[in-house]
């Protein structure tokens, strides 16, 4: 469970053990490795990861640091490190923070159950912060806690989609050439002002290249860099590469990112990271049902629906509930058939509730309930569903997001045609329905019974 | 009202004339010429906007090239435009799209009711659709249909939040100077990798800054610069500045711009796009009662919840409806406290309509009943308000996005500080439903009854 989906198309997936995983981490652990060694051609090294996160985020225009800002009410931060932490093979992960932002960072790390984290205080400069964690790994301290790695990544705790496959680069890279960074084109042409604010001159594009994160380095190549640098070096200089080079004569090797890599700096960068996020745990829909006899009833007509509609999500069909959730599906289709009752919905929330599944990320269930206007007088059957709003005031605390959809299920005399063809009108706005509360994961809207 | 709000906070305005409003479009266009004149301490020149929209998009992964990718399902280039056309000192906006675009730009055009556009087509490279644009303002051209200004600007079609103060930046600089453009900090730093892609050397980042747009330039610097400039130039360049200081020997002047210049580059940015505009026609709400004489009613309670609770959000009574929808307000509460009819959401959509308010923007309107489960059965009256998916079905074809809110409005026998506490609970509740509602702007949800 530990190794990204490749192509960063998945989540990222949680730091939180999933109850009874156990075994299956050990085998993604030992998978891991192997793979380091086929596609670096080497041993694989003793691996630390350090991360600055002492920044005040003024470019924001927020007062919340933005490591710190909410994105689908979780911190930006423990977005890096469940993408950090689900990679078996680093170590230790050391995040530099300010003394006042230490329990902050301490809570985060409880609530959301990260593991292999140890805190340092930060420095003034991003570099003091980057020092200060390599302090925390090398051995010639007195209060060094943890063992000195072979190589140590660097990484912006404001970068959270950074995925295995260039961290696996980086770290090749540098136990090949003792340094080595992600980089990317430029996105803009770049210019020299003169002292008087007009161009001098300006760079041609092609030839230079925009120096992102994640880094790595030898441990003592980059840590003697940090120990002969100069304090000018250390308030005003940005780049690591730079010091490797400049005290440790190492040119580092430059391995092209994707553009996932980009950071997080201005407000509209934390609107783009929430809306991927979202996007990319709405990839999936299971859909759960009372009934696993009548191969013809309406609830297999909406999972038919679904997969049509929701082209590009997974529709699968909840028969192994415990294995889908293993399998970090966020979002719930429970469709009662059967009853107006809530009993295979409420199953669904005690089963998500026993896995850890929601500590993450927002889980999504709608509860789907067919209507007969013939049957049943809409109005005794809505109060009875109306119950929902008890049961999603409850799931809300455990950070799931329960919704209710009423499926009009039209019964014309004398004319099966048609009754299909308003059927099939009322799945698919069921199908629209459900697809908005998936897409927008809106905690505002909870408890609400929609209507199709 | 074609002036910009200061700051960027509000939405630019659009092109669609809301009607009845010649007089007070006059009024701005002469105090824009006038603060034209006061800042830049010169007369105003005639000036023209060049847009190259020729791009593939490729790097946006998506088939649409990105100027045409749709944002609440009106396309990005437009709001470029929208930016554009509200600054009534540019004269004439050229647009270089390539010949299969040619159709589906002129649609965009009529449909969003642009004005002062003139298309030509576009050159395979950025530069040659520059090029081209200019050649249709240049009076040595022998099918040229606009008269030369004296100032052209030169944008890109993906950067949709230019202000009007940037514009009238490079347009005075670009008068005094010949050249001007837009800058930025960078924010990653620039190296320049050697031939065996390792680091050769990283560029100090304080002393460089990023190129972007707009750029403005004397039209005869720059058209003689592109009737010098060499194929090479014309294929593999891309800076307009760099063309003008080589071949019309000028310095352009930087003008350090907002961080909202952009480029629309990522799938990310596009929705980092999205959530920017959705917040910008969120910031004011108008709630329109069916009552004006009882100022104790729930309805002045919900109009002050929202206040209080939507803190960053205007919200105003909907007094003078003519005047709060000329001032584009695009959130309506429809608070319908004497009768569960729609006469007065009936009476809001027909104004809705007969402005041209829902051109540019999806309008939100929530239609909010009281429900006391004492005097009418929650059945019956379910039953008459559910009739609002009609209402919305026929509401969505002009860009209006209708849902009902039913308010639980408790008696208690006997405590009416219990029935207070319940009422305001209700409120609440009935509030965050809004502010989702309006936040979201979720044509999936349309038609729906919520209830608090």
């Amino acid at each position: 469970m530990e190794l990204g989906p490749p192509g960063g198309s998945g989540p990222a997936e949680p730091g939180p053990r999933l109850r009874g995983l156990r075994g299956a981490d050990a085998a993604a652990s030992a998978s891991s490795l192997s793979r380091f060694g086929a596609e670096a051609g080497c041993r694989a090294p003793a691996v630390a990861a350090v991360l600055p996160a002492g920044g005040s985020g003024e470019r924001m225009g927020v007062p919340t640091p933005k490591q710190f800002c909410p994105i689908l009410e979780r911190p930006l931060i423990s977005y890096t490190l469940q993408a950090l932490e689900r990679v078996s093979w680093i170590k230790d992960i050391i995040v530099a923070v300010t003394r006042e932002n230490m329990e902050t960072m301490k809570g985060i790390i409880q609530r959301y159950q990260h593991k292999r984290i140890s805190l340092v205080e930060a420095g003034v400069t991003r570099h003091r912060s980057i020092f200060n964690g390599l302090k925390a790994l090398a051995e010639d301290q007195p209060n060094c806690r943890l063992s000195k790695p072979e190589v140590v990544i660097i990484h912006d705790a404001v970068r959270p989609f950074v995925e295995e496959d260039v961290l696996l680069k980086v770290v090749t890279a540098a136990q090949e050439h003792g340094a080595s960074g992600a980089i990317r084109p430029l996105v803009s042409t770049v210019i020299s002002p003169s002292a008087d604010s007009c161009l001098d001159h300006s760079l041609e594009r092609a030839r230079y290249r925009a120096s992102e994160m994640p880094q790595a380095f030898l441990f003592d190549v980059i840590y003697d860099a940090y120990q002969q640098c100069s304090d000018y070096d250390l308030e005003f200089g940005t780049e690591c590469l730079h010091l490797a080079l400049k005290y440790s004569h190492i040119k580092a090797k430059l391995v092209e990112g994707s553009p996932d890599l980009w950071k997080v700096t201005y407000k509209r960068d934390l609107y783009a990271a929430e809306s991927i996020i979202k996007e990319r745990i709405s990839q999936k829909v299971c859909v759960v049902m009372d009934t696993k006899e009548d191969e013809e009833h309406v609830g297999h007509c909406l999972e038919e629906m679904l997969k049509t509609e929701l082209n590009h999500v997974k529709v699968t069909s909840g028969q192994d509930l415990q294995q889908i959730i293993l399998e970090q599906c966020y979002n719930f289709v429970c469709v009662n058939v059967m009853t107006s009752d809530f009993e295979e919905t409420q199953r669904l929330l005690n089963m998500l509730e026993e896995s850890n599944l929601s500590i993450l990320y927002p889980v999504v269930v709608i509860s789907v309930h067919f209507l007969d206007y013939e049957s049943v007088p809409l109005g005794q059957k809505m109060e009875k569903v109306m119950q929902i709003r008890e049961f999603a005031k409850e799931a809300k605390k455990r950070n799931i997001l329960l919704s209710g959809l009423l499926i009009y299920f039209p019964q014309v005399e004398n004319n099966r045609g048609l009754e299909e063809q308003k059927l099939r009108e009322s799945l698919r706005q069921g199908t629209t329905i459900i697809s908005a509360l998936i897409k927008e994961r809106n905690s505002g809207l909870i408890g609400q019974l929609l209507v199709a």
